[in-house]
């Protein structure tokens, strides 16, 4: 609950200059959009087939191209994508289009599938949860090309784990597959890690829901707004996958085996209901502000009917003793011997038959 | 209405080790994801056809798998499905896919009709009110194979004692049909008591509303949200069913006979019926909210009124006795003999001139 | 105006029972749903063709069935249908499906249209306003069954009248015509009665237009929300009947000739005509609201505005009563000869700066 | 700006009696709906070639009927439309339909175009500004009829002053084009003043927002419904006829040339660009009320800060002063020299305090 | 965020007379629409292939008709369209359709693509951020006519430079391909200008949500609107172009090669995404709003509860000292010695306790 207490305003990135940059270039030329620190791709690559598997690291892309491994599964993991001369490189030797190149390094490339002619390449957002426990999205782009799977990833952190112990630990039938499993499969990794980000959200509405009954500050409506931008945001990453994943399914590339459609179905049943939840999210954030709105009327309809009781009972009794105040020469009540008494007996009435009113209306 | 009193938050379920327990296994993996405590499945076998039934209670799967009824039609009723080797056994020797035994087990799973070769599988919420008066949506799975309808259940209590009563009791077509109407009972059965589900909303909803009108309290407007995000959870339930059930009646499987689908066309029309019951609770229940906010700005102008009568009387009239409260030298009121009775005169005529505006203008 | 003073919350039906006790039979078992007290059905039976016309009225079932009118187009019209056995032993008659009669009996069916081999069956909501200017919305069936058009509806009220006329006195074209026009000629009268509901709407919301700006008390804000609900209400009674009709008119059903399809691309056109002003009506209804609110900001506003005016002036100034009103024994103006002229000079100053302050401010 | 200021209440048309009266009533019966006095129906008729034009006037039926001119295009304009006899003669002349009959009399009857065999009829809302810069909407009805355009109005004044012109002065194209050119001359002339109506929307949306800014007074608000309501009214009018073009240049029919359908495509173009900018409106009407109520709220701030500020100074002084007014016998302050002096002092001192205070929380 | 502080209302555009001008008029008609002061258009050419290019500028068009380049690739940029007869000559050199000419000199045109058999023509809205940060929207007309692309513009300021270097310094494959390649080039440069557009916007969305939680003056409110509104026009420009290049991609037009498809693919990608962020800023800017309104009731309860506070701590206090001024001969507190102080200690123990008692409620 702690994490509501404070707010961080989103840190402004500087993309003005990237974007700027980027005018008008020719389409296809590479440019890095990310906000990483410029620094060196490295290369983890495994190779399987049902007999065995190696894992191999490479600094150096040319020492990479040199190997070959056209008899096994291989999965090339490539970390780091804001070297544009090793990009290229890479690209050409797979033959890829420069418009897949710059889509690799453009960090802010929306969701997509496009299906050329020898390979499928896709770009998606990879959510996982960081430390501080904020939904973290990073671009990732994966190519699915004849025996080769090639993953393009800014960080090294990813969501794939539990895919390279079922390749070491030979579990689950992957090693018996063709690459095209092993596309499904990643796609399934980090589909599959959506659901921890929404389930962050719902932990997160959960705790707002409860300042919100409980506490309502200004910080807390400040926090659901913040919430509420980025379930927006997250929609945009995860929307499209939906879409995207059904067309695959329904498009007749022989790259894909009717089987691992099957897979892709389940892989789609799983965006359907994610989407759903997100749907439901941005509802419930909604009504979380109205309810908000309404806790802070209840307040101020407290506050006022304080001030009201007090002002309504202690003016008049305030008024009588001013009346006896005065300096009238001829004011015959003053003299009166019990006259001091009287009145506080008519205060206190008046004060008793106020409160008995208040308690009627229900503001006590 | 006393059920609106109390504002029972749900219980947080401890997902989160669920989902990540999940994360990075193999698809097709068979893992219980529901919050039942493990226990061993039992297996409820009822096997009817023109002639006869016979109802069995198998607590042993291998004895159950012995016994061989394929010249009736048979329900076979799995009640527990946290034991996953036990439903993998039932699976294959039904030959089911290893997706279908995984969405069984997966109690987040949303409704879904897949058709396979040899068999349709179908995933629904089954809803049912409980004697605390609340909705319950258990898991419920169904298959439909050959002579043979599967049904996977969490718990015993189901909402199919009708149908048991019809097959048992030889009342209605039942015994005399194929086990794809079968099929059609079950899910006719469940869309049935979507019904009971909508009428408790709606029981709600006039509760609430009448609440809204006679005593807006805060709690008022937690259970109006309480019962928003209800009406969200169940919509996710209910929603998918009439495209399933539609999909269906267009697909040209043989193993739904034109016979059964006219009777499903029943089912899709309730199924939309529901839908749109509950769009309109949906937007009732915006509504009163609405109402709700509404009827707090009264409270509040109503409490404003009783402050600003009381003060706009009692101030300008406690300001007079403040005057003649002044002790200074020469004041020639003081000394008239009738000073204080013509200050008396008009402090009251001051009141009633008041009391006149405040009438004028219908604050009292 | 003065129906919008009192506020009639629904009158709850019990629907709960009936529901409850629909659960777990058969589907096609016929049982009545609606909250009529149970009597005997009477069958109003005319038969006409362009010669002539024979009207018969039949409180024995049996009696009618021996009629043979053949030659003739003949419209039964059967009036209540709480009498479960009645309605079987007609449909036997003339070979309606169960699913058929159980919609028949089912109050709450929501409209459809629905062909079968041999005839069209229609249920809907038959609108009218009651003596007491409410909408009262019955439910009809109609079937189309060569030629014959049967009706069935639970009380004697109708829409008909006109057409009774039409067909009695030889008015129009009626008499010429086939069955599938009487059909068409029972929609047409049933969809026309909806312009009345609809003006009905109309003027319940100009009465409470009006008395939102001239009278916001909390009833109007119940009464719009009551109005909201019944737009509601009637819109899921009107809304299926467009697609209903565009259906029947686009099918190829020999039992509706080229002819009567025109007459019903007229009914289709006032269908989609009435479904826009209930959606301008749901709108204005929303708007309403919203300017209900409104105005209770406004009278909000000029409450405070009262309040803070008087206190602003009348604190002050006696205030300064208060100063000179204190008993210290060193303080010279209170020896001044014209003190007490001066402090009355000082305040009726303030109270002028003050008056021409709140004038500036447009608060007076 | 001043037409803000008054609030003119849309004048209750009797309709219910005109409703009522058509109930029941043959489809196809030629019944006046609108609520213009009855008068003589004049037709005006131009007949045009590339040659020359000839331009006449009837009062009388019969005399138009007898004259010839199947060698020219003939527009032929019917002005009055309250006389049915008048209506079914020249209907029978042309062979129309009867449903088209009752749909030109009909002035409540929506947007539409239908195709008959041997012509093509079309009903839509003619848009110009009274004097008094109100839109007014006129019902207008135009057939396609071989060499001959019929177009029905209510009143003489219409937007056809440029399109007579251009045929009069042998302008443009259209003397050397069909009638169909002329059906669709008509058609343009009619979107084209759409624009005018969308313009003095977009006038009184700017006068309101420059009001909502500097004087939200309750008038305001009203006056932005009544812009709603009027947006709402004239959508209906204008939003079906976007699809109804698009469905004539869609639709084969070959009394549409080819060319002409290019013209077409061009009215289709301003129709979607009204439709957007009437969507804008509705869209901005909203945010207008929006703006409206937080200026309310910005205004009862306000309001609240001069009470709180007023209040908060005097009462604690009021009290000070009223300390010193205690009539105890002992009460050394009011004995010291100075003591007076020294209370002033606190006072100031108080009175400063709390000025700063309110400074820093930008309340002064 | 300075910019945040000034409101500039929009400037009214006296479209009135230039609409009403336009009526009547015959479609096709050449009529400057936009509110640029009229002066003489100039023509840039820019003849290219792989060999070399040549730029020319013609300020006399019959000048510039005379060259012949038909080898070369030619783009021709005029710019200033106010120049009617200008328009209308070129227009028949390249033999374009009149309402193309009328569409060119139209500013208030909606984008569009129109596919004719001779060439491609497309309307589009430029923008670019003025040097007041801005967004300037400046309508352009691109046609597409065998190896020329022209070019129409307002005036000259325009986001082309990119693409003249590229084609002067010879980068990328401009100077290889076709004038279809120019096309997409130009849409290309478009688009991608769009998204700085989409960056203002953030910017300003990110300085409003900035003051909104720290600074909410009524100022605020009003440039929220003022965003709202320009984010309603500029996704009017936007968003048909989407769906325009998705037709033009989709149609089957050999002027567009497969190669350049795959470009116009990349920028339909482009402008989804620009779509998608416009959605999201709209639904921003809304809870912008909602954020002003919540923190407007935040400080409207801060405001209540100082007053009170104030007035629940010195009106009881207010009243005990006037109870001890009142004049009674017998009040025997006023005797005692110790009278005072012990008024004194009551009134400070009533402080303290209101004090704790606020404290307690969070309001100090």
């Amino acid at each position: 609950m702690a994490t509501n207490k404070k707010l961080h305003l989103p840190k402004r990135k500087k993309k003005k200059s990237r974007q700027q940059n980027k005018l008008g270039k020719a389409p296809g030329t590479i440019s890095y959009m990310g906000d990483k620190e410029r620094g060196d791709s490295v290369i983890y690559s495994t190779s399987y087939n049902v007999n065995g598997f190696e894992t191999n690291e490479y600094e150096n892309l040319d020492q990479f191209l040199k190997e070959d491994s056209s008899d096994k599964i291989t999965w090339v993991n490539v970390v780091g994508i804001t070297d544009e001369p090793f990009i290229e490189k890479l690209g050409k030797h797979y033959n890829l289009n420069p418009l897949v190149l710059e889509d690799i390094v453009n960090t802010e490339q929306r969701p997509k599938i496009d299906e050329y002619e020898d390979y499928i390449f896709g770009i998606f957002r990879m959510l996982y949860i960081s430390e501080e426990d904020e939904i973290i999205g990073e671009h990732i782009a994966i190519i699915l090309h004849e025996n080769t799977v090639l993953v393009f990833q800014e960080v090294k952190a990813d969501v794939f784990n539990g895919l390279r112990e079922r390749i070491t630990g030979k579990l689950g039938r992957i090693r018996t597959r063709g690459a095209d499993y092993l596309f499904f499969a990643l796609l399934d990794a980090i589909v599959d890690n959506y659901f921890l980000a929404i389930e962050n959200l719902n932990n997160r509405i959960e705790n707002l829901e409860e300042e919100v009954y409980q506490n309502p500050e200004p910080i807390v409506a400040q926090n659901i707004q913040q919430l509420k931008k980025e379930i927006l945001k997250i929609r945009r990453w995860i929307y499209p996958v939906k879409e995207l994943i059904s067309r695959l399914i329904d498009s007749e590339n022989p790259k894909i085996t009717k089987d691992t459609k099957l897979f892709l179905r389940d892989v789609l049943d799983h965006a359907i209901e994610i989407n759903e939840s997100l749907q439901i999210y941005r509802e419930m954030s909604m009504s979380l502000m109205e309810m908000y709105m309404s806790n802070m009327s209840n307040k101020m309809n407290e506050v006022m009917k304080v001030l009201t009781i007090m002002a309504s009972i202690f003016i008049p009794l305030t008024f009588i003793a001013g009346i006896y105040g005065m300096n009238f020469e001829h004011m015959p009540e003053l003299h009166y011997k019990y006259g001091y008494y009287v009145v506080w007996a008519v205060m206190i009435l008046l004060f008793v038959g106020m409160m008995i009113y208040f308690k009627r209306k229900k503001w006590l």
